[in-house]
């Protein structure tokens, strides 16, 4: 049978990426507690096509993917990535992997435990060298100070979200970088809590008010802290209790230089 | 050419319902103080088909959709469905269109006023008779009863999303069931608050504390007491600050029988 | 603390469900090639609320999720429901489990394997009796008849997705009806296949031309011949290649009366 | 009342972007054969805030949004995000309007016309200067060469989204990058077919068969040519009809250095 893909391509044109996208795979991830837990993937892997060729063999794809879903982890990412270019014939090659991840948590008075899931989303690209960047998002709760200071009791509050988004130089737990989230709030969230939690909770909360200004700048001090990131990026969104859109707050920091 | 569609079917299975499914289209809809206001829906139609043919013409619901965008509201529906029923040669026609409406809101000290949005549906079957349901999601904002009861300071509190569904016998304000949805929550929401609204939201909601029961509870009151309504659910939903998933609750009652 | 939830309730009106929604939790379920797969589920947990109490106590619901995550399956929902009723002193509860399942496929050509993941969600109430209904979504590949006949060559085809929904007797396995609505559709898909999958999907799928009415018709077919089913409802959706909206159909059957 | 926005702050940490998000409006866009038309957006706005401030003001965008809705184009973006600065005492300010786009579309036989949608995205930055993009989503029929060439019949074909992402140096039509797009793919998509049309894209698409590459190469040929454009990314994603992923590749290129 023809290789079509394989014929000589002559409009010059170069290709970034190609390769498939939101594949859905069972994987299995590097955890701090258990070793190593089950979750669910989606996953893109791309190439560069260089202008010569028509077209990259998106099956190979599928078979690394397949060859290596049982540990998909900082470790193993070079492996998969290296695997995909000489499998494709590429110069650079490109995965991302997103997922919930899970962690057990403890209720802050009545110890109670049960499981809170984070989206994650692991990057890397191999090309000279091997950039690896790790994305997760953190649910917290946030109160803002402005109603709590006019306001003659009580203040909104909401669900937000914190988004923080890595580049690294060497491993860090997603535990890490969900903690940082967490102390930026002004409470974590918890799946399981009794009412001396949400008494603790809520009275935490009101001690603790938050903007997404503030939010993004306690993060943003954290991460500076924190060892082993080249760049950073540090999203706030609080899903507004009084209104029907979001606040929204950003910073960008370059570690390295 | 043949047409394959009008080919006798051989299995003997009728099918209830077939046509297109999310058609966008811009259309205008009647609107309480505007007269009537442009927006974009998402349009399902469909026909019943007997067992005696193999399929139906799916361009001729994009025709009749085309030649009525220009109004589609409570008054044309029934024509519609008439001219679906009729173009396919079908007993039952049915219809679905969802979209954002658009209400202009004042903030309740500062009164200046701003655009709020709200997803509506309304569908409609002709069979024997013409059927029309309305449904409308209104978000508002909850403070949790418990919390404030235990707590010595605050409450948590959130966006709720209330989801009213009615059957109707004559022409009900969409206006109407999103007032209803908003008193029943611990406060509306506003798109657009100065600091004097804030204050007095917060404080409004602190007064008028509301669990997804008491939502459901006090929009059933009023539902039972409007009329034109043959049947009606109510939903609420919590997007609680304090976890990561939904309290929710659900109401559905006949009024007719 | 004050149990506010246990307060008695003056409004006269009884919530028919309330409880949590879409909280997300890892869970093993049954499979029939493994025995159990790990996999990643969203989770809905209510019961009935007598129009004398309040509220419902939401903590409980996680509760029992937690004690239960470890398998989930028709033969656990009955203790997992009655375990909800007794925890929350309701007379009936609720469960619905939303998760994507996963199943090793060969190519029909090469007998290379990869993984296929189908959505699925289980649900199940326990009143008097316990009633378990499965819903399974399948994507498939659909070829145009009109096309095939009226085109002097190839015929327009894509990914349609059959959804099946169905009432159980007695346990089903998921696996034979993804079978079914593999069966109903031009070609099953697969996440790997080499050029000579490619070229034999192709042409089965010309050879097996196959309208949204066709489709639903043949999955009919099979479920009315297939034992354990106390109803079901078929739907097939195509997102059209030629349009940038869906055909649909939808066949709904009672086979116990 | 206290402005804790405007309160000094002294962790030192300046802000990117700070602003509100999703904010849902109804807005009227240019057009270029009917002048103007109505749609409805999903807008965000943001400002940079220096180190020494504590927040932002957010209700302004708001009130900025409402004063412009009636014109968000190219040519009132400048003023808009003038407008935004000037009121939240800012250097920067951004903007981000995401709608669909309506336009007529005439069947390539029967000439019959309906309307067809494409999302579009129109994002500015007011720095030092004014930075405009535009990014528009247009579906297209996509058939693929190697199905075809190693197939006794017919050919795999799918639905396809070709996205254009442009910075401009001067106003482009909306009407022109949908061109590029549509041109690009194996055939356009139309909302109303008849059969001649039908058989007419059928054989279109199998006349001219392209991969994603082809698709990405094809439009970014266009784009070269196109005069206005800064630069601009190209993606092609196939939702394969024989797999359950998708199919994707990118090109950027800058066209001014």
């Amino acid at each position: 049978m023809k290789d079509v893909q394989a014929e000589p391509d002559r409009r010059g044109v170069p290709i970034e990426k190609v390769g498939i996208r939101n594949i859905r795979y069972p994987i299995t991830v590097r955890d701090r507690s258990a070793e190593r837990q089950h979750t669910v993937a989606s996953v893109s892997l791309s190439v560069n096509l260089p202008h010569t060729y028509r077209g990259t063999h998106m099956s190979r794809f599928v078979e690394v993917l397949d060859r290596h879903a049982s540990e998909v982890s900082y470790h193993t990412l070079g492996e998969i990535l290296g695997e995909i270019r000489r499998s494709l014939n590429a110069e650079e090659s490109h995965i991302e992997v997103a997922f919930p991840y899970f962690m057990r948590r403890r209720a802050p008075v009545s110890g109670l435990e049960a499981t809170m899931s984070y989206d994650c989303t692991i990057s890397a690209t191999l090309a000279g060298s091997l950039e690896i960047a790790a994305r997760v998002e953190v649910p917290v709760h946030t109160l803002c100070p402005c109603s709590r200071e006019i306001s003659s009791v009580s203040a909104h509050n909401q669900r937000g979200l914190v988004t923080m988004t890595v580049g690294m130089t060497r491993f860090v737990w997603i535990e890490d970088l969900i903690g940082i989230a967490e102390e930026s709030g002004s409470s974590p969230l918890f799946a399981l809590m009794k009412r001396e939690d949400e008494k603790f909770v809520t009275e935490r909360a009101y001690a603790n008010p938050r903007f997404v200004e503030d939010v993004v700048r306690e993060a943003a001090l954290r991460l500076d802290r924190l060892s082993g990131l080249r760049w950073y990026t540090v999203e706030a969104e609080n899903f507004e209790s009084i209104h029907n859109h979001s606040a929204y707050a950003v910073i960008t920091r370059r570690k390295d230089g």
